[in-house]
């Protein structure tokens, strides 16, 4: 059976304290959660039965992140792009994080395999 | 109406990489919400709804976490303890980080007040 994962891309070219990463990363990680339990709630059983095994990579770009939320919703994979209310280290509205899956680790892979681990 | 907000509370006492930060806290928040939402469907559309208010604390040792897990079962507010298999940077088994909620925020502060912002 294919290996369902969920991948956690973060912004590295922005500053962010801890406390915000974490933040942004539980975001992203239930919002796409949530999009991939509406898709197909048998993934995402398997998923969270499995052990909910997450990866968590950088981007060093807000054009990089969303182009590769436009790749994955073109090709229909459960995505949540994450923006910051901007309420206290960031301007509001900026892009900070994409979850994607949890969805077969090798269709993600195909478009992130270029990203490193954060 | 009450304010519904997620905490998600981080040992701050070992070191964990950016990354495996990230998936600490993605992992408390996301196992947290299908608790209260096994518990009260309502209360985590609401949280949802208004955009999934969540607040990263820290704690300074296992045991700390560990009480405040078992104070809020006790009191029957839903919550996750996590800890990490340990296949890279930590021992298996080390608990990592606590997810609280979503739930009425008045009733989860008055454990975590003394906590501070990670």
């Amino acid at each position: 059976m294919a290996e369902i994962k969920q991948v956690i891309i973060i912004r590295s070219d922005i500053s962010m304290g801890k406390g915000k990463l974490a933040a942004q990363a539980a975001h992203a990680s239930l919002m796409s959660y949530l999009e991939a339990e509406k898709k197909d709630k048998e993934i995402a059983k398997q998923w969270i039965d499995e052990g909910e095994k997450k990866i968590v990579l950088k981007a060093d770009s807000e054009d990089a992140l969303k182009k590769l939320f436009e790749a994955f919703r073109f090709k229909k994979i459960p995505c949540s792009l994450v923006s910051d209310a901007g309420l206290t280290q960031l301007q509001p509205g900026t892009v900070t994080a994409l979850g994607i899956g949890p969805w077969n680790g090798e269709e993600i892979d195909r478009f992130t395999s270029t990203f490193k681990l954060l």
